[in-house]
């Protein structure tokens, strides 16, 4: 039982499960040996409202990879980067992929681009080109429906718009594979699927996600820049932290490795993306029934003007909502779910 | 499966296994939610010669340990503390065992405190004192060797001076419960020990190493201070990193919780320090194992001249060595080794 190797360069927290805390263990468990650079040392996530610790400088970065590389310890077959605060400290990030992606064409590296999300950027503004340039060096890149746009330049109101952005995603930005989890299925979206994958017995409606994994094709062979494949998932009521940072490990976990493994058409990607969305789903259907369990006081919705007044309020409901990743390891562990698949989209690039 | 909540404060590493990289992935293995403070954040292990990051200044430790406060997030059943850099972040920690001792008295607090080794101290001697003002507020401490000497100063020689030391240990510094791994068998101890805890079918030499677990007895019930177990194990050659903070979170993972946990005899300790000796040193054969196999460049023997004029050969053979702490996860989650037993040492304390 051994996979290899994974740097992971994200977050970390000292209580809960968000950033590297969301994702090394579930890497671990499923047989990697993980090299962790944390980013932020701080308390807990950001959502509690209150949080302390320190940033990593861009030169304490520096001098934890460079001590690596001297040591012949910087040779991961696979990469997995999240948040990264600040464009100095993204720099380094950049200049770890170039050099990784120069020394192996065959590394494996999943880019999360963490950028912001439901139309509000949580980052300086000065790290979006620089994620830019670090798009051509990614195998897969898991962004949200926000961090596409953001990306691309985008504004995705249509089928149509959707092919361009992952249109501009595959070609202009070289990026093998995209995975678009939690896309509100809004009407458009859920008129345009295909029969066998609309969600059975219902209305359109904000209550599904969609997940759409984008594997670009050989263009020599065929038209259609990319195999996609998508599967709608019911949308839990309220907020989980850390759900995107599982989700991206659980996708470079089971994403196999091969000689042409970025560029194998449709099923690699696919496969990888319905395993982890089923143990995503699983892993958050059980922090649910556990925080819905819990006494009243600790699942007070959300309301922005009680939460400001009363910051207990807030950060109870965060500490019951974190997720049940110890609890729920055996989910990680189990070695194929058998309904986890997912739908070719025929047609989807047929104008 | 939830066995409640650990924080953890030790050093963290990048690449290996050592300090937290060594304890947290098994305490989540055997279903402890783990809060993890890192004391440094380095590239590795400084065993490797050179290596590189940064420690956290007891003002960042104090900012992630304040704002866990407010948010109520420092609550933990349990607590481990490892490697802690310097005096003033180890006061932090004092502060902090204080304040969690003080609001929960059953709270079980495994402390190692990491002096030194082999006749070195490799901390500053200014930490000394602090430790000492810990180790009242400590469940379990598993010094090696060198720290019970530097921390009781008491020489070891024998078996009164043993018994001297121990004894400090639990009256005037009040710790209910002490495990020694890894002691050199000399003849001295080979000749004092029961019969039926002797190694078998050989000469008492360095190539076993004894483990000691003593637990504070009821001294208003009898005149003994505490219940002595012990076990030799097989000593392997070579210097192996991180297994000291393996085996420290084993014996928390699997010391029992109850109502007087600390003071309950030897029993609950000997179980712990059992499993632990027994997963620890079968961790170690994996690896040595693994080890072994790796071509004759990756394990040339410790030499020190040599080493100096090539760092490679250090950086190599420290490389060939770490932890196969994931591909031996099974070890690590087995539920109950049969055959790890300590022997009960009678007649200890008689003069």
């Amino acid at each position: 039982m051994s996979k290899g190797r994974i740097l992971s360069i994200q977050s970390h927290v000292a209580f809960g499960y968000v950033g590297g805390k969301a994702a090394v263990f579930p890497l671990q468990c499923l047989g990697y040996d993980v090299d962790v650079v944390n980013t932020v040392n701080f308390s807990n996530h950001t959502g509690y409202g209150r949080f302390g610790g320190s940033r990593a400088t861009a030169a304490e970065l520096t001098a934890v990879l460079e001590n690596m590389e001297k040591n012949r310890l910087l040779q991961p077959e696979r990469l997995l980067t999240g948040y990264i605060p600040g464009s100095e400290a993204l720099s380094v990030v950049l200049g770890l992929a170039q050099k990784l992606r120069e020394k192996n064409p065959e590394l494996i590296y999943l880019l999360d681009p963490v950028l912001g999300d439901s139309g509000k950027l949580y980052v300086s503004p000065d790290v979006i080109p620089i994620y830019r340039a670090m798009l051509p060096l990614s195998t897969i890149i898991t962004p949200n429906w926000f961090e596409v746009e953001t990306l691309t330049d985008v504004q995705i109101t249509d089928v149509s718009s959707l092919r361009r952005a992952l249109k501009i995603l595959h070609e202009q930005y070289q990026v093998p594979n995209v995975v678009v989890s939690s896309i509100p299925l809004r009407p458009w979206l859920h008129a345009a699927l295909p029969a066998q994958a609309r969600p059975s017995g219902s209305e359109p409606d904000a209550s599904y996600l969609l997940c759409i994994a984008s594997s670009a094709t050989d263009t020599t062979k065929g038209p259609a820049p990319s195999a996609v494949h998508i599967r709608a998932v019911t949308c839990l009521s309220g907020y989980f932290s850390g759900v995107g940072d599982l989700f991206s490990a659980l996708v470079l976990a089971h994403f196999r490795a091969g000689p042409h493994a970025g560029m194998a058409g449709g099923s690699h990607l696919a496969h990888a993306a319905a395993q982890a969305l089923a143990k995503t789903h699983a892993m958050l259907k059980l922090t649910d029934e556990y925080a819905a369990a819990l006494p009243e006081e600790d699942r007070l919705p959300t309301d922005e003007e009680l939460d400001a007044r009363e910051p207990e309020r807030k950060v109870r409901r965060m500490n019951g909502r974190e997720l049940r990743l110890v609890q729920g390891q055996d989910i990680i562990r189990s070695s194929a779910l058998a309904d986890a698949k997912m739908s070719s989209w025929e047609g989807f690039w047929e104008e």
